[in-house]
């Protein structure tokens, strides 16, 4: 399977460099808006469900479509009850890595894997993997990303 | 049914105009202050489940009681396994009559229309639709509404 | 039990009163950014499902556990069917008092006890009051709280 890259917010570094005291705070005021999240969305998946699992699924296929893959960031976390669909027998297995091959960014909670006793070689291939979903899922909105609870 | 007009935010355009280049930032500042998000929610209804529609209902009639009709904009997206909310034999549709006569904005997915061979004329009079209700409660996030799912 | 103080973000008066206008735009976007909503989620709690109670109470003790109980603030807010999580008998009662004991604020809706007939004396010791859940779960998200359905 071939991974697309995970598009990233453009640096806007460049910019400030070039700008003296100041035209800096409306250049910073310019790129505060120009870098501003766009497009970028934060799945929870909680539930031992695959219908909720398969909701995840088209809901990122949907944005994809509608946007363009290139044009939306999509990271999925699992979590509590939902680390079943990360695991190497889900019964989502081959669209999570079909998601993949399409750039959708697909997470494992560590602390859901240690309490039940999961490890990596339990889990499906190509995903990564956070400390703490809950943790990651809180850091993506106040870094600007939407929230979405399938 | 008379339709409320829906609440739009304030236009800033004015007190930029005139302010000088030395007060225009903090003009600015103050007007990210006042311009920024307040009471506008979305919410997203994806079950299947008539008990969810009445919380959403109800959310919105809370919503607002509380803190006046025309203070708070509030648009619900239905789609998926939520769709049969807005279809023409709903089991809510009086109260969706009603919470658009109080000036609620409700969409319908057309992505999930689609799939179902739904048209406009299975649904619900007075609804408003959304290409993809996923990337309309994305959207609707990143330009600052709070994020609902009842 | 003793309480914890909830964690609340610094002021930055004093940083302005020093400033002179010239650099009052860089120190207040400064501000902003070290003011910025850093680790700060918002929990809706509306199933009456004390499975989800456990999930919101896992979810609060991990975010605890990665970041340090000073280091994030916490709110629970239980409203419609989600109130029994707070009722004096409640059989996650010990953990609501153990989270309160280690700062996170806990939130019963009073819209919802008027509906059900609950007053303050048929609910749990050391939780706080809102007027409407719903608002309060908007409000927080609108000054930069992450919002956390589990």
């Amino acid at each position: 399977m071939s991974l697309v890259a995970f598009p990233r917010p453009v640096s806007i570094t460049a910019l400030a460099l070039v700008a003296g005291p100041a035209t800096l705070a409306s250049a910073n005021a310019a790129a505060q808006a120009s870098a501003a999240p766009k497009n970028r969305v934060v799945m929870q998946v909680s539930d031992a469900d695959p219908g909720k699992w398969n909701l995840a699924l088209n809901n990122a296929r949907n944005l994809q479509a509608d946007l363009g893959a290139a044009n939306v960031a999509i990271e999925i976390v699992a979590y509590g009850p939902g680390i079943g669909m990360l695991k190497a027998d889900s019964v989502v297995a081959n669209r999570i890595g079909e998601a993949l091959g399409r750039g959708v960014k697909v997470d494992a909670c560590e602390n859901t894997m240690r309490g039940q006793k999961l490890t990596k070689a339990d889990m499906l291939d190509g995903i990564d993997y956070v400390p703490a979903g809950v943790v990651e899922i809180m850091q993506k909105q106040q870094q600007g990303w939407a929230y979405l609870r399938p």
